[in-house]
């Protein structure tokens, strides 16, 4: 098979290590998933079917052929096509099936029974195996469990987007697919869960996650809030939980900056910051609750300031005087920080297409070598020979066979 | 001890239990981690300072004296007051910890090495037990590892609020905090990898999560995006992509609704489903580059008719018509919806203060009862008695005794 790319140290160390995980999913809620699975160790192997393979393989951009949103969530992978519908290719996959600890797969729910593979079929004939399901709205649960979903819809219609926003303004959708990343981590969540389970008590069991469920889970302050006060609440804009201004973020001479000076002393310490002290003695500012009650005049006099530097010089100035503060900074600046490398969280892809660099993990563990470079995103079929031969699935026409549409070397 | 509250069915077969969490969290990122360990079988002895407790207990809004806040991410949990700058406080403290699986805090870096309970020599002492801990920016890494973080600092300076907005306009904070609960998320994977590695190998590990590196976890695209096009993404709205519109949200009568008609197909069902099937002929709209060119005209068009009736009139209508579209719910109506009961994401807390009903938990496993109720969140030092008594921990003045401070019956 191709050679794995295998992290420095001892690779049998690493959390997951030993754990298979076949891996149905498309996409991104479940492809995010299995990346974190196998940055920890997990061997994931990609059944993709053979006409295009995963849906995000087409999702722009592309460079040289190759897909950025595919890549940045299926480095550390490894891919064969299967048609599922083949019976050839059923007895290859169910065999691979017998040999994985995992299943994971995002089909609307109904898909995976239809094709023979669900829940109890595949419990009866693997009773260790752990399946992972994530869909829309749930595999059980009246009316919407059988309608689409995408991540708008999860977004919108849990209420996440009628939260976000400024005041007074449009409900907004978060800049990322929350819904379907927070569904991921839930999901990651539950498969080391029942890995751990199993490890007790031997048995497999199905790990059922909606991402409706998930945008719920994030809300919960918000519904605490409308729970108790019966309020309904809007977009929070920089919300802070009982502070008074200046807390949120401000305008600068080139962009944006976020302070937070939610009490007297901190506000009379941005004002000595700022070049104007007398501002903490202004009776419109004096104490919180005029502050609270003069806050676009506030908002006004600070930025007037600022106007005169950079996000960059602002945010040295006020961390020295002891100001919580920073730069609302655009994901190329963010990058340039210093602090990215330090944390490995900017990472080589070995052998990418698209991505040369990926995002890092933020799971450190203190006696694991941190992952400071991953494999590439595979190619479509890229590693039939190794996964069949390595886990010794036999075709009818032998060990390693091709069933016809694969891009290895035929046996 | 008080009587926790178990769940229907065999207690013992959730993941977790069994396993002892010795918590110094406060707030939000760290509790909301060890309420996700709480719901799943595990016990969570949540350790408080004697004077106020956790700060959580003194945000808004209150009732009864009871924090919501506090209480929407603390349920299912025990609680002692200790003073760890205290000897008789720290003996207690150290055989909790010898008792427990596994520790967690989110302090500043450096606060519990000047406690003396810093990794390396809590490791030292117990060699399997797991250290969870979430920072800012991390325990390593410079130059920003000693600055004070808030969800607001790390959404902005990540790059995720930069993206977040309506296209053209002010970059905006997500409405939930995503810095802080994107934190407890990898925390709790990190967490559970860890005791999954240590039934394999025996040995404890640091888990060190920044919530920093975790806004960039979740901008994976974001910035895939940008290292492939040299393009700085701005606030992306209702992203779609690759697709033309009509795909976004529309106004209607009584408030917003999303539709996601990305093709020819779904624009002329959408059409026909707005009563206006000449749309789909109009030159402006014929197909998706032109629809790309007229968008505004096209949104003119939409929300005109969507002016005629309600949300969820009109998420019937186009649905049946059998358009991908759902309304953008408040919170209120979201949880009106009968789908969250029938997935029981809204449950009762029993003995609750502020809150008498929580979010449930996302994680549903097939062989596991489902979580349909939870011991609310505990007053200040509630549990000492039992905690003391079921470790078997033992004061100088014998076993189960006040310190002094607490709020359980004098021994």
């Amino acid at each position: 098979m191709s050679p794995k790319y295998s992290p420095p140290g001892d690779a049998d160390d690493r959390p997951l290590s030993g754990i298979t995980v076949v891996d149905l999913t498309r996409v991104l809620a479940g492809p995010y998933c299995t990346m974190i699975l196998a940055d920890h160790g997990a061997r994931v192997i990609k059944v993709e079917r053979p006409q295009g393979g995963d849906d995000a393989r087409g999702y722009g951009p592309h460079a040289g052929g190759h897909s950025a949103y595919f890549e940045s969530v299926n480095r550390n992978k490894e891919s064969i096509a299967l048609d599922l519908r083949s019976a050839a290719d059923r007895r290859i996959f169910e065999q691979i099936v017998g040999e994985a600890d995992v299943l994971t797969e995002n089909f609307r729910p109904g898909t995976m029974e239809r094709l023979g593979y669900g829940w109890p079929e595949l419990h009866e004939r693997f009773p260790s195996l752990i399946y992972g399901s994530v869909s829309g709205f749930g595999q059980s649960g009246s009316p919407h469990r059988d309608r689409p979903a995408y991540d708008m819809v999860v977004q919108g219609m849990s209420g996440m987007m009628s939260v976000t926003g400024r005041p007074g303004g449009e409900p907004t959708r978060v800049g990322v697919s929350i819904g379907d990343l927070a569904a991921g981590l839930f999901l990651t969540v539950g498969i080391t869960m029942a890995l751990l389970r199993r490890a007790r008590t031997g048995k497999g069991s199905q790990v059922d996650i909606a991402m409706l469920d998930c945008q719920l889970a994030l809300l919960e302050y918000s519904i605490g809030r409308h729970l108790v006060t019966g309020e309904v609440p809007g977009p929070v804009g920089t919300y802070r939980p009982g502070l008074p201004p200046p807390f949120g973020q401000f305008r600068t001479a080139d962009g944006h900056m976020v302070i937070a000076a939610g009490n007297d002393k901190l506000f009379a310490g941005l004002c000595t910051a700022l070049g104007r002290p007398g501002l903490s003695q202004d009776p419109r500012f004096a104490d919180g609750e005029s502050r609270k009650d003069n806050e676009a005049g506030l908002t006004k006099e600070i930025e007037t300031v600022l106007a005169g530097g950079s996000t960059e010089h602002w945010c040295e100035v006020l961390g020295a005087g002891g100001v919580p503060c920073g730069p609302i900074n655009t994901v190329d600046r963010m990058l340039a920080d210093p602090h990215v490398a330090g944390r490995s969280m900017l990472v080589d892809a070995v052998g990418g297409g698209a991505l040369t660099k990926v995002v890092g993990t933020p799971l450190k563990f203190s006696d694991v070598p941190d992952l400071t470079r991953v494999t590439a995103a595979p190619a479509l079929d890229q590693h039939r020979t190794g996964i069949l031969g390595d886990l010794g699935v036999r075709t009818e026409d032998g060990p390693e066979a091709r069933t016809g549409h694969g891009n290895g070397p035929a046996s």
